[in-house]
């Protein structure tokens, strides 16, 4: 390993990259990881030099807060590189953001924004053989942030770990999924954190959604949780309905994640003179539309999935069916984006940021 | 450090204590940990063989799903000495059968019972010398599970770690508390994860504490997310009000912890003819209370804390204070509760659990 200081973030390089071992053809989400990783430490009140070293196994305390207390945050945003080479961020500023909102509701200290682009330019020119061009490619990125000090009482930490941790993906649901509207379990309360990208958000999602893949639907829609009327988002994407020609999303609130690909949607929508309603959506009113066939989509958006169509779902036991039509929004929309995200479509509204 | 073999756990011992670097009379809780811990790994399926090794960091990969998804669970129990040098532990089935309950809501595997109490006890012989006799002191058991597996996929882990880490406790909260009770923030919703000890529920509490601490108050008694109306439990303790001669506390669900603390007091009340009503309980009914006089107590139950009293509570930007009797329950339940912990008092009930 040979180590050299660029940018004031502390390198060590991998000897030997790893890259020839993966088949990039066969790659399933999330379990491949590039040569290197970003790795920036709070102590003593502030964020340390940071430094870019060989991915790998970390050391860590038993009594961790992170461990007991789930104090921990997280990003998740792609790297796209065109037919030129050239590599492209998508809004990377959302994230950067986000975590710091996620982080001060779960009383993390702030990531300061120099660090952040720093550290991920700098990783993604040293890892950038692993972002293979062509639509549908990508390199995910999971900047996240843990509660490392060694003490099980009940508080704040006052020891951080920031990492940046890179994995080449394909789109993370290739097929069209069915969902069962949540009837019983929730997500989050008024008050509590589903706003924000906390861990433990996710981890609380996996019993009711093992339930309902075993029978036969990939994912939950979230409802309020006081009386499961409302429509609010799934577990890694916020949820779009077509009724007719319009489009309608819930609003963002203490319960929703802000999405990145809900609120480029939103734009593009209006770009392209198509009606979208953010307000309350009622189950019911789900319901009667795909009664009276004025139903004809719905789809998820989010970084991981892109934009993923939703080809039934279930409530009160009683499945309904989609079309799944041709020239569905969720077709021009995932096109669209896709496009913008790898140079390939004008990017009107300076969404694109190059990583020179 | 030598390697022996006992009931199937497979033992390497500290070769050196690090007993007489602790001041026994400074402690700060979950500081200082003992001289072994246990570890006991889930793969391929199944729960490996246990292990008992020297207390100390852990490699773990960056992307183990505990540390993006909060996928963890945990318990808090206490072992006692008595001055014959006798260890108990108090009610340690509820303990494990909680441990359990937490882990299926989480979608964790179970831990075998007999894993559990051999992992336990064969552990409290090994560092018997760090239970120090005599009330107020303890040793703090801290089981917990955490999600190992190597891929940030949002979904369930295939490998997790069980540990058990102990460390040598005074009580908790020394002196009585100020509390808030919750208008804005909440702890969880019906349909979720509250009534487990997940760890994504305890660092989401950390920021509106923080909030609560500058303003005077060491503590929040979380309300119904819905209406903020009924009083709930705190952030590591359940609550009882005394109004008049009668005690109240509010009933489980979804949302509260079912402490083994709460249990024993509801159980230690109905012994001594004092009336306890396990139901909802209003903000405004202990109001009412405070302002003509009826409300004599409040007091937290749990664990670390044992029974807790609190001096005050603010609601509304108002502050109500209590009387802090001589003779109040808080008092007689503690003295009863660590009496019978320390076998100094007659148990009645089975509650001890003698290590041999
Ligand atoms: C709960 C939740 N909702 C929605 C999204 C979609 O957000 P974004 O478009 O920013 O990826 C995500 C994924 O990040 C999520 O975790
Ligand atoms: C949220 C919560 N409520 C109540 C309690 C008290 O439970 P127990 O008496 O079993 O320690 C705890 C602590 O364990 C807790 O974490």
């Amino acid at each position: 390993m040979s180590k050299t200081t660029s940018n004031s973030i502390h390198i060590t390089k991998a000897t030997q990259s790893k890259i020839d071992t993966v088949n990039f053809d066969d790659l399933q989400f999330g379990r491949v990881f590039t040569d290197h990783m970003f790795v920036c430490d709070f102590e003593d009140g502030q964020w340390q030099r940071p430094e870019i070293k060989p991915y790998g196994p970390m050391t860590i305390d038993p009594s961790a807060r992170v461990f007991h207390y789930g104090q921990a945050v997280f990003e998740g945003m792609k790297a796209y590189k065109d037919n030129d080479g050239r590599v492209f961020l998508f809004r990377p500023d959302e994230n950067f953001q986000r975590i710091n909102k996620s982080s001060a509701r779960m009383a993390i200290p702030e990531f300061p924004e120099s660090y952040f682009f720093e550290g991920l330019e700098t990783l993604l020119k040293l890892d950038s053989a692993w972002i293979k061009p062509g639509i549908g490619n990508s390199l995910y990125l999971r900047p996240f942030v843990i509660a490392t000090e060694p003490a099980i009482s009940a508080s704040p930490a006052v020891t951080y770990r920031f990492m940046i941790i890179c994995s080449p993906a394909k789109s993370y649901y290739s097929d069209a999924v069915k969902v069962i509207f949540a009837q019983k379990y929730s997500r989050s309360a008024d008050g509590g954190v589903g706003f924000a990208k906390a861990a433990g958000n996710y981890g609380a999602q996996f019993y009711p959604t093992t339930l309902a893949q075993k029978r036969g639907y990939q994912q939950i829609i979230w409802t309020d949780a006081n009386t499961h009327e409302y429509l609010e988002e799934a577990g890694t994407m916020n949820i779009f309905f077509r009724v007719g020609d319009k489009l309608i999303t819930a609003p963002n609130n203490d319960r929703i994640l802000d999405g990145v690909t809900r609120k480029s949607i939103i734009q593009l929508a209006s770009d392209m003179g198509i009606a979208c309603e953010v307000r309350r959506v009622s189950v019911q009113e789900i319901k009667d539309a795909a009664k009276n066939g004025e139903l004809k989509e719905i789809f998820g958006a989010g970084t991981a999935a892109v934009v993923s169509p939703i080809s039934a779902f279930e409530h009160d036991g009683q499945e309904y069916k989609m079309a799944m039509e041709d020239d569905s929004y969720a077709k021009i929309f995932k096109s669209r984006l896709l496009g913008i995200q790898h140079n390939e479509q004008d990017d009107t509204h300076g969404w694109r940021h190059e990583v020179v």
